[in-house]
């Protein structure tokens, strides 16, 4: 009863709906299946996007033509740009979203795209013949073909949700597990685990006493995930910050002799980042308190999400904990917390476009993939849409380098060294993090998600001209002077040192005190220059005046390793033979399957001597 | 961790949230348990409010002080008032809804409402002690103790899905069922039983071929449900009309070895007036066609709904028929239709506040008291809502006359007649139908829910206003005359016979093609008395005017029948002992414990000969 679609999309989350629109964006007709139409792009945990490292994953999504920050901008209630005191490598937009509003527009953005077909059912079984995989089958038996199939299955597979002692299968609470796909690809040869998450109570707002908390508003001047030209956020809501006590923890060791995590009940491995209350107790016990971060549900509802207290005590020690934490005396819980396990396939299993090594024609993205965090999940989710896309219309693969994407970072890292508990990305695993800055995303990437057919050409035209304008601007701050009777002025009364000389405005910049706008306030030549300048353009100068050095040091290390990038590995190399490797090289290398050089030098226990090695044998 | 509620509602659908908004508006404290805080207030079945004898039940609801309407009201995307040609008794307003935005709605009102708590969780038990209810057992195992609790469970009890020879359990499709209820229910002595309903496929409404169909648009002036000032309707959608053939039944007689309807899978009884397609072709084999409406799931969503075509043959089959009717030839589907199987208790159990006579404060509403359609569904749950807070509080019971309110028919069919196929209301089953409209239900109604503390003062004022000015309004028609001069020459126009002497305005208002819009064309002088009046206060006058002998005629019957209600009847009375009553009327009054001879005389059964022996005895 189905017609043969290029691209089936299993799962409809933050990943399932990213990788449905951009391969139906680039023209594949997309069938995307879900077990539950009403719960399209769900936030399951909390209601926000962004956040440090993964804000520019964001960015790096809506730069190369996905739908992630759109959808953030549309329906987000309150917006900050995290780490603004430090460097612009750090600076880190975050927003809190209204979960409802959220998900209603990720439906409304996937319904108005033509190419995207949508099913409601469990699929139970992916058809392979030959190591090709041809289609799905689901739970009703309907066999639906296509070239190829992005799995994105979430926490769904083999779901089980645990709190205190008790436990049932379940993908979210209230939500049927899925079932049969891992049986099918254990089968095939795949490698399974188990890892597990969880999530706090969620209380009524009604009930808290803000006024024994600190409000956390957000930025005076809120700004956007898109650069494209979403609304600007008018109204913000607050979130509120609270800590744990001692009598918190006391309430809370008394359940740990029923904690599904501590009596072995739960095998897999949790998110290390964002561990559980009870986890962070028993871990850090020399500390006597922990914030707790309080985020509203929506503009409107009176659902709160209690970030920092996921757990899965016995509901009883749940209630009765959070009861002894500032503000919630008199708390009602609307949903207790939980901890779910389920099933995730290893890396190391993909190639560098999310296409398993073992099955041609079949993607994983998400928390399959053993990921945390919807940004993570978004990033997976258009690279294999992008190419599921590609390899059914025989286009070559399309790959981000570590230099060029947090989203190159997160893969390479994935595919090359591996995860056995849920992985996050931070800012501190790119080593090129002064090149990867959420300000430049669209400079970075915007070209190339043209050129595949996923960024329109306004975005090009947008980015173009940010970037011609800014060189612009940068020109001209580096070829006119002032004069210290101009400016002197001015720098004495900011307590900057005065000019002996003329000098640059460029030089000027490089201050740590001193930038564009400040040097707008002191000098109406100044002015004068920037002001047919927008204020992207405008940072866009000052960051690359200001951290000139640094980045062109930067640029430099990724040149030399981009030449490692580009000598091709045989990636049915036999590397056992080459005995002169390690045996660990030789296993990971054999196991990895790396294209090129540089993806071998990453491959955790591929030492710089083993790569020496394959230099030597490959004749440089 | 709970403390104790005035009334526990175990589930939030039409019912439940009537129930939860009644109770806590009048001052109890309320818990709201649903499996799924996701999910409140759901239209599973189509997307509409209203309709023949539905519509004027939601009107009731308004009156009363329910949120039915309002909510219906606020998100409404098409409304039309049904049988307009016919009398006003007739006249039933429906509308349909974006299905998204009225579960918003809904959970939005019930959150504003600071006395109604929340829990999400699957309750699997009652607590009952001394055939007294004091509570719920969740699936956690929480207890949660409460003066009063209602069961309004929907198709969730022990539902059970089918499509084709495939059956699975669910409350809804990907939605788990509700287990442990009825198991403790039977146990305490209770009759349970089966039924079942279904629900046609879901399709891409991009994929639909609108040339092909009939357009049904809305009315051209859109009245509302609620007697408050909603807004007015600006916007609105339209629902198409197609029709089966012959083609289309033969695909569907394709499964009929494959139908739970037909090998005896199903034992429950579906809907009689809503019966599946399969069912209509099967029943009425004679017919060559069946109408198809299709009607829009929201304001933009491509969902669309194919009512008239539900259906639980297997998929294959529901694709391959639903694309031989005109319109739908390249239709896609996003979800299959399905039948489903649920528990339900014959409502011959309750008393007429809804209260079960076997279990003292625990009340049942909705679907499992046997009934079919939202409006039915949030009728008993306002009055069971009433019911369960007055109870709590010590409290007379509320109860609607048949004379009173469709629900009054409604509650005083389930309880002394039974059912034992889904119940649905019709104008047909009202014996004082020209009593209960829809224009008037605030008259009837207001008052009533004013003195209970449902329907605030602000109503009860609007409602005063209202009888006050029409019955003005009523007066100076009936008192001001018109000459043959002023009005002739217009009721020539209109070819009506023109007045010999002078008459009144009211006795030309009961001429059938004249009303007061009509005269208000033709003549100064009504313009005159009729323009300081609103449209409801003419429309209320004119129909008082032109009915006036079907209304006193019916009011004088109503009369007579309360006259019985008025002498009443020990519920504990031993009618077996009475032998002059007819072996089945001693059953009957038996099972049902009348509490007055009216509600005897009301019980199928029990004849007038019956009724004669009790006022006999009872010395009358």
């Amino acid at each position: 009863m189905f017609s043969k679609y290029d691209v089936i999309v299993v799962g409809a989350g933050h990943a399932g709906c990213e990788a449905a629109h951009a391969a139906a964006t680039m023209g594949s007709e997309v069938l995307l299946i879900t077990m539950n139409l009403q719960t399209i792009a769900q936030m399951s945990c909390n209601p926000a996007m962004g956040g440090v490292a993964k804000g520019q994953i964001v960015r790096e999504i809506d730069a190369l033509g996905g739908m992630s920050g759109i959808v953030s901008d549309e329906t987000m209630i309150q917006f900050r740009m995290l780490n603004r005191s430090k460097g612009p490598a750090m600076w880190s937009p975050r927003c809190q979203s209204d979960r409802m509003e959220f998900a209603l527009n990720w439906r409304d953005k996937l319904e108005r795209n033509p190419k995207v077909s949508f099913w409601q059912e469990m699929v139970t079984d992916i058809l392979v013949k030959d190591n090709i995989v041809y289609g799905v089958k689901t739970s009703l038996g309907l066999e639906i073909h296509a070239k190829t199939v992005v799995l994105t299955n979430g926490t769904f597979l083999n779901g089980k949700i645990h709190i205190g002692e008790k436990n049932f299968g379940g993908g979210r609470t209230g939500e049927s597990a899925a079932f049969g796909i891992t049986e099918k690809l254990v089968s095939l040869g795949f490698e399974s685990g188990r890892m597990k998450t969880g999530t706090p109570p969620r209380v009524d707002g009604r009930t808290i006493n803000y006024e024994a908390m600190q409000e956390q508003l957000g930025d005076e001047n809120p700004e956007k995930f898109s650069y494209t030209d979403t609304p600007k956020l008018e109204k913000q809501n607050s979130c509120w910050i609270s800590y744990t006590n001692l009598a918190v923890h006391e309430e809370l060791r008394k359940g740990f002799d029923k904690s599904p995590m501590f009596n072995g009940r739960i095998k897999g491995l949790g998110p290390r980042y964002c561990p559980s209350v009870e986890d962070k107790i028993n871990r850090f016990a020399e500390k006597d308190s922990h914030q707790i971060f309080l985020e509203p549900e929506g503009r409107t509802t009176i659902e709160m999400y209690v970030n920092g207290f996921s757990t899965s005590l016995p509901e009883d020690i749940q209630y009765k904990a959070i009861r002894k934490i500032p503000g919630f005396e008199n708390v009602k819980l609307l949903r207790p917390g939980y901890a779910i396990e389920y099933d995730y396939f290893p890396p190391t299993q993909l190639k560098l476009t999310l296409e398993t090594q073992r099955v041609e024609n079949l993607f994983f993205a998400g928390q399959i993939n053993g990921t945390t965090g919807y940004e993570e999940a978004g990033a997976q989710g258009l690279i294999a849409g992008i190419n599921a896309h590609r390899k059914a219309h025989e286009l070559s693969a399309f790959i981000l380098k570590r230099d060029e994407a947090y989203i190159g970072v997160l893969i390479d890292d994935l595919v090359n060294k591996g995860t056995d508990e849920p992985y996050r990305m931070f800012t501190s695993r790119a080593e090129f993090r002064t090149i990867l800055r959420q300000d430049n995303a669209d400079i970075r990437l915007t070209k190339k998600g043209y050129e595949i057919g996923l960024a329109n050409k306004e975005r090009l035209d947008r980015v173009e001209e940010k970037i011609k304008n800014s060189e612009e601007l940068i020109h001209k701050l580096e070829t006119t002077k002032l004069s210290p009777e101009e400016i002197n002025p001015y720098l004495t009364k900011i307590n900057s040192s005065p000019l002996r000389e003329k000098s640059t405005i460029s030089s000027l910049i490089k201050r740590p005190e001193i930038g564009i706008k400040e040097l707008e306030e002191g000098n109406v030549l100044v002015q004068e220059i920037t002001n047919t300048y927008t204020k992207e353009q405008k940072e866009q100068a000052e960051i690359k005046i200001k951290y000139e050095k640094y980045i062109e040091k930067e640029l430099l290390m990724a040149e030399k390793i981009a030449k490692l990038d580009e000598v091709k590995l045989n990636t049915e190399f036999d590397y056992m033979a080459l005995k002169s490797l390690s045996i660990e090289a030789r296993q990971k290398l054999t196991a990895a399957k790396p294209m090129n050089l540089g993806q071998a030098s990453r491959i955790s226990g591929v030492s710089p001597a083993d790569i020496s090695v394959l230099m030597l044998y490959l004749g440089r």
